[in-house]
């Protein structure tokens, strides 16, 4: 559930909890505080005041040579002297190893917070973390204020080549994140200059818009991003407000076609670590897919999402308050009943509620096998020129026009599943697997946890195994991010995914296409491959 | 020979090579370059533009996951594609890792400068180096601009107490460093920015006023540093006008006592590699004295010398143009001759020239054992209610009066060549040992290389051993601020000496004052221990 603004926040983790990924010796933060009882100068001991704080260190936390920066050294005498030998290091654990990046007077241990973010195209989640607990404080969602240069993001990465318009997309962005990150900061009492760490995962072009950097070619062929990988870096430089030596990490992409977001997916999935097959399905404004096992792991891009995400379909709109997101439709009478996010006035379908209707349309025999509207009934009528199913009337509206499908729509839905479930086949086929080989298949993504299996495999979008096998990882992005501050462990582990992904082209199968004609129906053009479906009509 | 300015600056290095001191194949300088031709983003291989770079970095020079600064990486990715793959990237090889602080189209691996400069308090020596040839290419010196507020560092110290004192220090010594810097790469045509490294030896106060480091503890017991062992930082923290992301080492210091010219000179004398026993004096505005072989070292801080460079003896000057630095007396007319540095009229007389006059008086029979002026001559006269002996009347001197040593200078001398001696013995002593296992005696400091073992001894100021055992190490500091710029093993190997060092108090010793009493006598009261003056005289 993605509440639209603070007041609606509600605790995205009743249903994940980040400490249940991680050993329970496994909290090792990002950013680590660690109190010492520093001796004093003596005529028997006149080291020099940073060297005797770092001695200790490393003899009390085995954190060996960590770099303090220039600017920290008179700071670091300062408050020797000031606690009389009491103080609390805060420690950057950066990949060339641990940087001091602030000292205090005393036990400051508790004092050491941070933020996570799921750079979604369209959302942002943000998850305040207290790094001492190892817990999540809260977490709140805004939509992403890039939206308003383009709902998606080749229309942003293009905004991006006006004279001013990637620093212009960078700074909303990070305007936005201050201001949401401020209501929780204030919620929880907690200041800025507490929070020490950042952690962002999204797609490879949400992390070059977060960062500044130029997407040029990263929407142009041969599509290839200033960086992947990019190291800790100072959260200041982007213009984070927060602690003034914070460290930012933004979690790796691989190529322009998979990113953070997707291997944060394979992370929380521990999809990398089984030895049997797994797919990991991403679905956002981009769908990525992933497929493999502790052996190897390939990623497609896959059908993009965007029918799924509003924009292309009429009716269709962001997983936030207002949106359907379940529909049943009674088999005798067509008449719908549905819910909504936060139960408010319907303003319009999500991703999961277009899913539920089309199949509900199908089973119910208001749509066809092409997915032609094939009945006649109260509330099939004309729209723009299409046939159409009036799923709310204009009277129980929340924006006070009825809320339709229409053929044209529906169409654009026929598309996304067919090129989902060909991009599964090819996949699974270019492995020499068939999808019974697979022993979890998990969806991920924003609005991935309101799927509802039953029915994306009633659409033949994707494959119809033991529903069991479906799994959902919530918002495995925020989770990644999360767990790439909570332990440097999972920041090396996702590091290691990164390297071992392969990526795969897949409409260069000569297979593709005639795949894909065979799919542009429900469930498909081969109804032995959807046996459960047969028995459910 | 310390010329004033750069019209008279000569090369330092004519008797001394950084390159000899490195194995042939020692070059390894603290900022290197390494030209690359990386493969363009295709549809294949579309890694991030900065990852491909790293990749074949790693590949071809085997330099692992160097550090790439935030501001850094939308640069390395347009000069990729700048320069159609052909690029030269900078590293800076700090103690975590290497850093990528520079990239240029084509092959830039010639343009790669530092700068090392020996921090003395009276003097600065600063040399300009090719680290890609991996050779000095011009050396000047400068008065340390400090000395404007103080001849001795204690009193520049206690200047850093008033309001905006330390800053201000801080900055005539940037101004200075960066205008003789100028100056020399004026000379050279060579760009600041061509400059990437900057390296710089001095006592534990230089290096404190260098870095704008409170002097308040360490001017006061327990004598505290702020630090001794600074990591490699950005010069620009300093002010120093080299490239933006160029680096600066401060060779380490141990406690408030030894500072990193005094480690440099056991870095330059080899000494912590023998077998046998060496001694290193430092004799600059304080001296320092190091005893050891492979298996320990101990450091003191011995006499200071501020009697031999200016200021306490009134005909006393740095060595510089027009100082006396050579003296012979006629045994029989008592007649004076000497030369100058530079062969200018004389203006005063150095800490050489001063030990070579005192010898001669003495051996001429000017004065006795006690130091005291015994006879009449046409040369010995009052000057200032002491009696006297003129070097140089009025007419020949380059300052219109006469440069004459009375017996007050003689006394500050005498006390000077005591203390020494005494801290020698007392050493030497506590560690066992007597003057005869030392196989070397080596001389470093400014004008270490200026002083005649043969007159020292001769004043009973260093021990009478065989003469071919006194070795003069030129300007170690610099020399060693320049290995630490040529050779990252050379910079650990000062590290690790800097581990190792231990300090003695000698002043604690309960035979110290009544060996500085027994010394306060020509050569000494125990005449047994000089058999060479005795057959001199």
């Amino acid at each position: 559930m993605i509440p639209a603004d603070q007041d609606e926040a509600v605790n995205l983790f009743e249903a994940q909890d980040p400490r249940q990924l991680l050993a329970p010796d496994g909290l090792d933060p990002l950013v680590r505080k660690v109190v010492l009882n520093v001796s004093l100068p003596s005529l028997r001991d006149n080291r020099g005041d940073v060297d005797r704080v770092l001695d200790l260190l490393e003899k009390q936390s085995g954190i060996q040579n960590p770099s303090v920066p220039f600017g920290m050294v008179p700071r670091v005498s300062e408050v020797l002297h000031d606690g009389r030998g009491r103080l609390t290091v805060t420690l950057a654990m950066k990949e060339s190893g641990a940087e001091l990046i602030d000292v205090m007077v005393g036990d400051e241990v508790a004092s050491n917070f941070a933020l996570a973010v799921d750079l979604g195209s369209t959302n942002l989640v943000l998850y305040l973390l207290d790094l001492h607990r190892g817990v999540v404080l809260e977490a709140s969602a805004v939509e992403n204020p890039q939206v308003a240069f383009g709902e998606d993001v080749l229309s942003r990465m293009h905004h991006c080549e006006k004279p001013g318009g990637q620093a212009e997309l960078q700074k909303v962005l990070m305007d936005t994140i201050n201001g949401a990150l401020a209501v929780l900061l204030q919620k929880h009492s907690i200041e800025g200059r507490q929070v020490y760490a950042v952690a962002a995962a999204g797609n490879t072009a949400m992390v070059h818009l977060c960062c500044g950097f130029s997407t040029r070619r990263l929407c142009r062929e041969p599509y290839s991003p200033v960086i992947n990988r990019l190291q800790i870096s100072p959260a200041r430089a982007l213009g984070l407000q927060v602690h003034e030596r914070a460290v930012f990490y933004a979690l790796p992409n691989v190529g322009s076609y998979a990113g953070g977001d997707a291997l944060a997916g394979i992370l929380v999935s521990q999809m990398h670590r089984a030895e049997k097959f797994s797919v990991l399905v991403d679905v956002g404004t981009n769908a990525e897919i992933v497929l493999g096992n502790r052996h190897w792991l390939m990623v497609a891009a896959g059908a993009a999402g965007p029918a799924l995400e509003g924009g292309v379909v009429r009716c269709g709109m962001r997983a936030g308050p207002g949106a359907i997101d379940h529909v049943q439709i009674d088999r005798g009478s067509l008449r719908p009943t549905w819910s909504t996010i936060g139960g408010l006035p319907p303003k319009g379908i999500c991703g999961s509620g277009l899913i539920d209707l089309m199949a509900e349309l199908f089973l119910s025999g208001v749509i066809d096998e092409r997915g032609k509207i094939d009945r006649v009934a109260e509330n099939i009528m004309e729209s723009d020129g299409h046939q159409a199913y009036r799923l709310v009337p204009a009277e129980q509206s929340g924006t006070g026009a009825p809320i339709v499908l229409t053929q044209f729509d529906l169409e654009n839905l026929l598309r996304t599943k067919a090129a989902m479930y060909t991009a599964l086949t090819v996949m699974t086929r270019q492995a020499g697997l068939s999808f019974g080989d697979l022993e979890s298949f998990f969806v991920a993504g924003t609005f991935g946890s309101y799927i509802d299996p039953e029915k994306a495999v009633t659409l033949g979008m994707v494959p119809d195994i033991p529903l069991e096998r479906y799994r959902t990882l919530h918002n495995s992005a925020g989770m990644g991010a999360c767990l790439c501050l909570l332990s440097n462990e999972k920041r090396r582990e996702l590091e290691e995914i990164s390297r071992r992904v392969t990526y795969v082209e897949l409409n260069v199968d000569g297979d593709f296409m005639p795949l894909l004609s065979a799919a542009m129906f429900l469930p498909h053009t081969d109804a032995a491959q959807f046996p459960s479906v047969r028995a459910r009509r």
